[in-house]
């Protein structure tokens, strides 16, 4: 493996080299009024990046599981009713939390590859007279199969189904990179990490809470300490965390933050789209399928890519580590094998991609595949060379 | 606040340059080979560090307090019996925490300043007949108060008693500094940080676990997705975590366990107790007595330090930073104003402490204190120059 | 300008993350043994890749500008005869520092495009029977028109001559990423930077004097200090230098070369002929010239690539950039307008270069170039995937 | 030798982490306009700090020496008059330099510890009826007595003298860290480097050229040709250097001028003056002598301190790096083992500076010399605590 080669995995991403380096820092006194001066622009920051005028943003020293664990544990109570669609490795993950955690989970079957059906939500809440739904899950990104959900179809799905229930979004693979409407969709919780569209090491588990989610915290009765928002805002009011924050890691935040918002975020999310198009436009010329179904749920920061029957898709991903230092990402749960996937968020140029591309093609001939040579990066080519300028110039 | 001088904090320390930039690593696939040859270095050195031959060795993206609850979700049901001495904030913020997941604690208050009284241990475990208690909580070092506890005796408590409950050691601000014997004092979970002895910024809770702990793991019946040691264990075996890792921390982790034990143990321990030694003949000399009740609680990584009746420590720590750039620790809890703290503890050599002491003896005489100007540093240089050479060298 | 993308210009190269590491450390004392341990490791390892087992080495705090100096004026004295080739804009600069230095060059004007005429040097060295030349001059590639020359081909020419004169060798775009044989060759002089080869910032003249040269030292009329080469050996036998010494970029310089040594000198030369053999194939793909003339003189470290009669070479370069954050190199020149130039050189895998041939070809095919999209890349993959493996581990 | 202490030795200095970190950029295109939006603000913000309006700028790859250099070959021919003062190792080298490029120095010897003589000077000049002396050398700080002289009293000679010399002053160890007046005192040279007041590693001349001074390079014989001010001048009015640039370098000095010139220049005098006179209470503690004779010559950036007779000073500088992993300066030429050097510039605060005091005493007790441990340190203390606030903050 090449530290040479930029990385096509879905997260944690490349990092912009000052991004890097102010998570780089020395030792400050982390409760001196410095560390005030780092924290509240990454809550304002991070508010605007979820496009929120008041949500309670959090920021743990953990990853986005530690950002759904904040949401499930400051919010409800064992044996509480829990809504969910099961489209891929990562809502499994969490629904297996919420069971794990007491909770009453309803689980909406979904083919992977496809989004979340919001009319199979507005059906069962329809159905749930006595409100034993208390929280909806929905996830905005499926980074396994590189599938986005329509968040507002499913707002729209509590609302016509007159159901209190809060909406919970695992934004981890799309905030940052896709477009994200948290006052807008009705969002309660909102849960991200630092490693992806924030283009920092994992490390920090970012979360936003509506009113309506600050005030389930009274009587949720799930036991939790590390992760509770009550203690974090306390500390926040006075500059500080209940325990030791990860100060570099949130200095490194405030300058990613600085840098997305100085870009404009729409032009963040068309860099995102027009890479991602151009890998689209590549897999097309490959001959290949997308795992993801139909346009409308392509993602902008993820792609797994469907193989031939009969082949493995994980020999794609070790061979281009092996012989070519480039790293992709394997298929999980139900497509293990038979999906690999590229990751096209965060830190990227056209022309990186295009090596990402190169190489992709190379492994696929090398084992056989009947992919020809230059097609995938000619067809992205000639996507990107008309929206080139602007976005690659911002994303310096 | 300058960043040039170093931190007197009791953490996060100052932090050798090579173990930073170890830190700062590109980013790299988290599933390739290249993850476990960072982890599997780590599993092994930290346990070297703690002087176990098999302790199961867990690494958090999280703080000493997510060490904390790993050990209490991972080993605990709700009413479990607890037995823990409060002698300073940190021992309290756990009791805290065990109250707020429902356990039932029983607390031996002790007066901040003393260790913890393995007589009273012994005494409770003796009535303790039905083995209600399952855990008994020990702080090794209480960072609020500087002062050091014999957990040797607490094992010994234990075993005089007969008593089955196993024994939980907060050792975050020793681990790394002083001298941790997890398999000779019966240990059954070890819990610290990153930030302290090991050099590195926040952002890993580093736990080990005994035998028996992991087999009070099958029966725990508190919560835990975040801090499962078992979802943990399944993830190393395969070189990975079960979700995204802080590679590049655990990378600089590697490198500061291969620094410390290319110093030695001993002579780490030495240095801290030379430095810590330093410290105190400087408070001597300051006419200034410590917090720590007796010699033998003294402790080698952090000094809290009386000041007179009516005088507001914390002016002490607000006006080294104000006007001289330099942080040193305020008082918590109980003793808030009354102490003012001085870490000693990580990347530290005698000439960097000689500056810390200097600007103390400034602040002391600018804020009206009956401190002679260079008082302390002196007696400091008459210890220190009797014991450079081979450990300055080492810390280099 | 994105610094996402790597440079494709021919030097100063794209960096290795742990050698750029290791040029930015922390200030230590220039007159401590320290220094030494930097030092003398440099001086070794630079002999090492000379291929020479006794020739003086000289590192100088300037370029490889300062290190033609160096040669000419610690050897030379105003009047003394030059002979040298001119077949590019480096050749002439050389020549030009010169005639600027009252040394009276006779030139062999050669096509930019061809190397240098070994049998012209010869018949001109014959016809020398006083012996007024003193030192014959060669570049060994030619940036500006990515041209090799046969070094040992100029050597015989001299010895067929039997002519006494020294043999000065410009190697700069050549030392450390194509076969140079200082002792073999007969070098008297040999001249290199730290951007190139050794992946390093600029600020390095890196030379190595024959035992002849140094003889040569002794009657030299010209002035010098800061270049002095008498000064720089007396100061490295106390471990020092006459001046301020660049520790930090010394300290990278000990790293590249232990990284160099280590992949091993033959293999670093086979990976550059790899890359650069591929990007050949693009060339030939787009159906342009090189502007080398034939097989035997193309550069491994650098394509000057031609384009068509009226077409403004130098758009290439400048859309590259505007448009596509890519840097590529402009014609100088004789042949400025008429060739854009890819360098090839230093830390470099061919998935990076394959992003530099997208961009190439994105950008000609905007400019109206009859170049048709993924063929170049195309052609460099068929190439490339032939030979990946362990070249592109060992650049790791 | 320890990384973690910070350095003593009169530059290179110590450096602030985010000027380090400016320094280590990426790899750009050094012909692209992003180089020249690092070069102009360099050369703008050098002018500010010579306190000159239309100084000409230039920026070598090289150290102070190759300064002298370009100032001689760029405005002198062999054989024309130099006037010079030698009062200390520096002095000493200028004019050697001189001697060996064929100039005609006439050199007053000055004692060691003594600031040049103007009086001296215009005795000379008003003797030199035919204008031999083409140009008068002054060394503004000698660093290896840290002894000030008073350039304007030298300009001032010259005016009385009426004699058309130019005036070349040496401010390595003062431009940035003390007041440098360029038009004011009519300098017609002025030369320093990166590795003093300006922070930053060794690497770079820095130097300015009155009007005057260009006009002389018209008739100038000396050859140059890396050191040629108008080859230089050239490239930047294309952005560009007449050879490759050390874009990192310069890219840490731009920040380094804006970071002095927003602490304000007189601000950062006057921290240069504190920190100085604070050493100089210790050392007056200590009972020792500075090998400055008196007040009006004391240097701000480096003292130079005499020990007893019998004593080799040298000893000092030894052990404090063997013992306590810190740097001194050692005693040069007629004072070697006669003093020893405290560096005090550049990147400093009051508090590192006490450890610096705190280690010299050590080492003086350690060796047998009659000095009182904590005794210097008190005085600096005294001193250092009425002046603290704003310049420790500002240096941050």
């Amino acid at each position: 493996m090449s530290f040479q080669n930029p990385v096509f995995i879905p997260g944690p991403t490349n990092m912009p080299e000052a991004i890097r380096q102010a998570c780089y820092m020395p030792t400050i006194d982390h409760r001196s009024p410095i560390f005030g001066s780092i924290l509240h622009p990454c809550l304002e920051g991070v508010r605007k990046v979820l496009k929120s005028e008041s949500a309670h943003i959090f920021i743990f020293p953990a990853t986005g599981t530690g950002g759904w664990e904040t949401a499930l544990s400051n919010t409800l109570s064992p044996g509480d009713g829990v809504l969910a669609a099961r489209n891929g490795m990562f809502s499994h993950r969490w629904i297996d939390m919420c069971q794990r955690h007491g909770l009453d989970v309803q689980v909406i079957e979904t083919p992977w590859g496809e989004g979340i059906a919001a009319d199979r939500y507005e059906e069962i809440l329809r159905g749930d007279r006595d409100h034993k739904i208390k929280v909806v899950l929905a996830t905005h990104n499926e980074t396994a199969t590189g599938v986005k959900s329509d968040i507002a179809a499913v707002r729209r799905a509590l609302d016509a189904a007159k159901h209190p229930a809060l909406l919970f979004v695992d934004g981890v693979s799309s905030i940052g990179s896709m477009d994200f409407r948290f006052d807008e969709w009705g969002v309660d919780v909102a849960v991200t990490g630092s490693q992806k569209g924030f283009m920092l090491p994992a490390g920090l588990a970012i979360v936003g809470f509506s009113e309506k989610a600050m005030q389930a915290t009274e009587s949720a009765g799930l036991p939790r300490t590390f992760f509770d928002v009550h203690d974090m805002a306390k500390g926040y009011a006075n500059n500080a965390f209940p325990y030791t924050p990860p100060v570099g890691l949130m200095n490194g935040l405030k300058l990613s933050l600085e840098t997305l918002l100085d870009e404009g975020l729409e032009n963040v999310f068309a860099r995102h789209t027009r890479i991602a198009t151009g890998v689209r436009h590549a897999v097309k010329a490959w001959g290949l399928e997308l795992c993801a179904v139909s346009p409308e749920v392509y993602s902008d920061s993820v792609s797994a890519i469907r193989t031939p029957e009969g082949f493995n898709a994980t020999d794609i991903v070790t061979r281009a580590a092996d012989e070519y230092g480039m790293a992709f990402g394997v298929g999980l749960g139900e497509v293990a094998g038979k999906v690999f996937r590229i990751g096209h968020l965060g830190s990227l140029t056209d022309a990186m991609m295009l090596s990402g591309l190169g190489v992709a093609e190379m492994v696929m001939v090398d084992l056989g595949l009947d992919v020809k040579l230059g097609s995938g990066v000619a067809a992205a080519q000639e996507y990107y060379r008309h929206g080139a300028n602007k976005a690659n110039k911002a994303a310096a």
